[in-house]
């Protein structure tokens, strides 16, 4: 690592308003004292404004408010130019580059207090925050609301889902600011849990494109010991206002100081696909706190999984809805014969991933309590150490031990958080004790300590803990149904990816994903961190399971491959069923192939809600490339010069094409595979189906490939 | 153990009338259904009605009440009468001895309920509880409301606390019910944490006093997974209501069948030692969980803690008010240089322990977090297993068991139950690693789950999650602002015993309390269990320590010897400093003698506000008894026949008794010790000051006894 911190200057107390250029000179933010002391921040890019003078502020609760009154004690300015190497990533070294402008605050009277404004300006965006030193007349608070705004400056085209303090789970709107309506949300029957704000009211990272084509997306990074924020749209004014979720009795955090809060984020470009490569959410987070990290790996992994969600096997070992942890003898109840997590089973998945080099298996259903877990608020409703009677844990895990195969844990909460936590110690036991290294967390249903929400403080910290215990025994984490990330993988690189959005599995028993939903994805939820989307399904139509179903997932096959590079992830599941896999040997290929870890990355081409092409080196092999292509509803010929291969080496594309008469609804399965010679000088023409993608895999040629192989045109 | 079930009766289904009387006949106790099927019951001491018909039922939230349109399926009759032997406790073998009603109701309809109701009919008083079994209709549910109602006769004199979810830390106050204002607590400044209910709402156990010479009480036993109960007076029609802690979101209680509620009880009789003796409560309460209870002992204990409440010395180790757990160096904080748990005073503790034959020293202060671990709602305050660093736990621990004393850990919690509960495991290790066998807990402050209250199911669950895990570990639990307790010691027999109501530390630092105080907790929160109350103050005055402070205990020194036997615990502090106990070694002869344990107990005279004099037989020991009098602020001569002893044995009987002119304000602190032969014909006459009490040992005299002393006359 090597930083470089070019300057600081002290700034005159009297000097009211301070500006600041990106490193670049792309963007320009000025801060501002209103005539009443009010701070505000304006931000441009270029010429061009992207965001208007806005305010900035929080509500105590108890106590004055953080809004006006202020003069500025001192404004500093400083440049830093590093760069860090992460443990699991897209690149093998991420630049770090901002200027930063640290703006002290002061109120005047007996007991004024100091606030802190820190804003780093990157040439891709603007990270802020609010910072509360130690300091004598504040030590502990409460945060009643914050009043962070995003003046915009018009009626932007906006990718949006409700604000909601519980789920992430929605599908993607497209609509002018102006016509957002977020009270759809409260019909969304298929999503769990639901707390939708009001008709205004939009998550983040909302993802925005202006009449001027510029792409601004308002987020947050390093979302640590605060709720999560969504934005309040003034639908008139076009002024975001931060919307925090409450704790149980409406308070919004509780602070000590010294204190930070999450940073606010506006990522800007007239390039889409800037916004795409961008490290800046990963930057404003804090260094990784592991210091031995030799044990986190990539996992690509098999599971005990689609099928439940297909209906093929269940969760649950009985059909009874009516069973107590302490008092229920499981071994009396009456199986029903379409348990998924049985030792057979689950012997079947460790032989295909040993047969076919998969990391893991990871196995739902496997502990007691699966009856009745849902929708009771039931707080003693799992213990995570106890298999039903069908799974042989003791067993099971000797027998993947052998075949080089890790099982991968399954700790649902069913969102009862208080008994995962009293019990977190005794489950990451159990798991070391049978040689399981990764655990999918899930937190599906009503949050217990009971008022709190899944995006609230409390949860936030305790997803953190997970992360951070986990790291203590050496565990990596997924967690399913969280607060969506904001980079905090940085800091706990053993926190490997979340669901935190609506997930392939929609696609099997719900009115599904649309064509466009995986290239917003990239542009929201992705933003934060790894997607645990479950990519890889090539069974595409549901009625093999339920004859007569309409239920498909809505992309063809070729597009599942291009997920695997297009979403990057060091944790991906190939979440089809062996069975599946093994009728599309050619196609399987591509995932039995493809990295999960890399030395660079490169967004290629990228639409919000349109499609979204990206190559990748893979890291830890010798000059291997992949490349994903995915497109909407729409077919489109996606162009990629190969022009980041090395110049003098010839190489092998396989191509994992839709075939020509491909369609996401029509005819999602029909696919090619061919291989070709390539040179850096090649440039693929790809062409995606409706609904469609493309993967491409690029190795180095043998000479029995160049005797073999034509050179692609 | 022996049972006996006498008689079991399948009575018609058409009676929708049952009556039942106790197996001495002394109470008769009917059940009815009104026209329109609501359940009632009706209690009768003799011909005296107790409980006029009063209703039954509670509400669900989302589903119909249980209140009406019931019709009795069934009703059973049976008679137990066994006896068990608690395993510390006030008498040897507890009878249980029970005429039982169970009438089984039923909804009509397709989706009909059905609701148990089970009636025990004690000679001194009456339990019943509502049953859910499991059904067709019925799984899961929440209680929004219960609606039990205890209706009474008239306008009684009664002893009472406000209604309030979060402390028992009242003064009591007596006045008829009509008279009832419990707004005062709203006051009650002294109290860290309240949460008064409204006017009309007061807490169980309540204690009264008919017209015509009634005692009766009104409370619960086995509260477990339910809301604490406190009930609202009808001021004009003397009936009461069952008011239940909410949870965070207003619910009262999660349920799932097979359900039960506590026992809702009355106890009555014309004679109030009836109710101090009564083993009710317990008996409604289920038989010890634990198999091996070899390792629970009586706690006789001395502690770092007087000298706090008396400001000598300090918890807090700096006079900061701002530290963190994870970030606060301690070595590098200034101490205050008044901090109490140093390794040099606990080890004069522990070397006064050991002189005096004490089991233990409780060191309150020992560990990091003081400096603001109070009225912040703070969640990470503190972390069970860092000793400030003038604590070396280490040496301390070696050199208590070399002298064979053990440390008695403190858990203070600042009610942030969720950090406990996650800390729980690595707190008991710590314990065990180091020696400690028990843990006075603490839950001073608003209750993290945030929203929660002391007295709501979650934390009545925690309660008994903490006595459960404590009982894995092999430790014994004394829980300190917990809800009060309602008989579980004997299912749990190593939570030997609570605070949950107003103790002497209030006569350190408050408005204190009244001389009255002792003989009304007699009658109201012993009824429920052990306290440790801590009695034992010599220094009965804090201009001691505070010049010219005008607080100080409304008791005389002798009766605080007296406490230890009025107020069954088999925890005791000696909470005065050893300092104290030095200028007074005659009196604290008393302390080191008396037992914890006991073969017998008989309650010789007592009125609730008034005077209780007790006699209780040591276990474990050769025939010696002890006797503690206490009285309210009036002087008066307690009479004890000492026919309890062996006629044909003499005794050696030390009186320490009030001095001629001691008064419990005036002259607190004169005292005689004396002691005379006596024997099973010996009337003792003991004279009590205002506010005062007398301590009497009673054991088998020796030949040198009978030459040197005096027979009692």
């Amino acid at each position: 690592m090597r930083t470089l911190v070019a300057s600081l200057f002290l700034l005159s107390v009297t000097l009211a308003a301070q500006t600041i250029e990106s490193p670049g000179r792309k963007l320009s933010l000025t801060f501002a004292l209103t005539a009443d002391g009010t701070p505000t921040y304006a931000l441009s890019f270029g010429k061009r404004a992207v965001i208007l003078p806005s305010t900035l502020g929080m509500e105590l609760k108890n106590a004055p408010a953080f809004r006006s009154g202020f003069t500025v004690v001192k404004a500093e300015t400083s440049t830093t130019d590093r760069s860090w190497e992460p443990v699991l990533g897209e690149v093998k070294s991420v630049r770090d580059r901002y200027r930063e402008l640290r703006v002290t605050l002061r109120e005047s009277g007996e007991r004024a207090r100091t606030m802190t404004v820190t804003f780093r300006l990157y040439d891709e965006g603007l990270g802020f925050r609010y910072e509360l030193p130690q300091q004598p007349h504040l030590g502990y608070f409460t945060v009643s609301d914050e009043r962070t705004q995003f003046a915009l400056t018009g009626d932007h085209a906006a990718f949006w889902i409700p604000g909601d303090f519980d789920t992430n789970e929605y599908e993607y709107k497209r609509s002018a600011l102006s016509a957002v309506d977020a009270t759809g949300g409260m019909s969304a029957t298929e999503i769990a849990t639901r707390t939708v704000i009001g008709k205004n009211y939009v998550q983040t990272p909302l993802m925005m494109k202006s009449a001027d084509g510029l792409y601004i997306n308002v987020f947050e990074a390093a979302l640590v010991n605060y709720p999560a924020m969504c934005v309040a749209v003034d639908q008139q004014r076009f002024v975001l206002t931060s919307a925090l979720a409450p704790d149980a009795v409406g308070n919004k955090a509780y602070l000590q100081t010294p204190a930070k809060t999450p940073w606010r984020t506006v990522l800007v470009s007239d390039k889409a696909t800037d916004l795409l490569a961008s490290k800046m959410i990963l930057n404003l987070n804090e260094p990784s706190k592991l210091t031995d990290v030799s044990w986190i790996r990539p996992q690509k992994m098999l599971g005990v999984w689609w099928e439940l969600h297909v209906g093929k096997t269940t969760w649950n070992y009985a059909d009874t809805n009516n069973v107590q942890l302490t008092t229920t003898d499981w071994k009396a109840l009456k199986p029903n014969g379409r348990h998924g997590a049985t030792t057979a089973r689950t012997k079947y998945y460790i032989d295909f991933a040993a047969k076919h080099g998969f990391d893991g298996v990871l196995v739902e259903g496997w502990n007691v309590g699966w009856e009745d877990w849902f929708g009771q608020w039931k707080e003693e409703v799992f213990d995570f150490v106890t298999p039903y009677p069908d799974y042989d844990v003791e067993f099971l895990s000797s027998y993947a031990a052998e075949k080089g195969v890790k099982l991968v844990m399954h700790h649902e909460t069913s969102a009862s958080v208080t008994n995962y936590e009293r019990r977190l110690d005794s489950a990451f036991r159990f798991m070391k004790h049978y040689g399981y290294d990764a655990v999918k967390t899930g937190y599906v249903g009503r949050i217990i300590p009971r008022g709190e929400f899944h995006d609230g403080q409390w949860m936030v910290n305790h997803y953190v803990r997970v992360a951070e215990k986990a790291a203590q025994y050496r565990i990596m984490v997924d967690a399913h149904e969280p607060v969506r990330p904001t980079g905090l993988h940085r800091t706990y690189p053993n926190w490997l990816a979340c669901e935190a959005a609506r997930g392939n599995e929609f696609n099997a028993w719900s009115n599904g994903n649309a064509p466009e939903h995986e290239t917003i994805l990239s542009f929201t939820r992705l933003l934060g961190g790894p997607m645990d989307y479950t990519p890889g399904i090539f069974q595409i139509t549901m009625d093999h399971y339920k004859p007569g179903s309409k239920e498909q997932v809505h992309t063809t096959l070729a597009k599942q491959l291009a997920l695997y590079v297009t979403m990057y992830s060091p944790l991906h599941m190939a979440a089809d069923l062996p069975e599946n896999y093994e009728r599309f040997p050619d196609a399987f290929q591509f995932i039995k192939d493809v990295a999960m870890d890399w030395d660079d990355s490169r967004y290629i081409e990228a639409e919000p809600g349109d499609y979204v092409t990206a190559a990748r080196k893979a890291k830890g092999r010798t000059d291997e490339w992949f490349i994903g292509a995915m497109t909407d509803e729409n077919a489109r010929t996606s162009t990629e010069p190969l022009t980041f291969l090395d110049a003098k080496t010839k190489y092998v594309a396989t191509l994992y094409a839709d075939a020509e008469n491909a369609h996401w609804q029509k005819n999602p399965m029909a696919y090619t595979v061919t291989k070709h010679l390539v040179t850096a000088k090649s440039v693929l023409k790809l062409k995606l189906a409706p609904g469609g993608g493309a993967a491409v895999s690029i190795r180095p040629a043998t000479k029995e490939d160049e005797r073999s192989l034509k050179m692609y045109k």
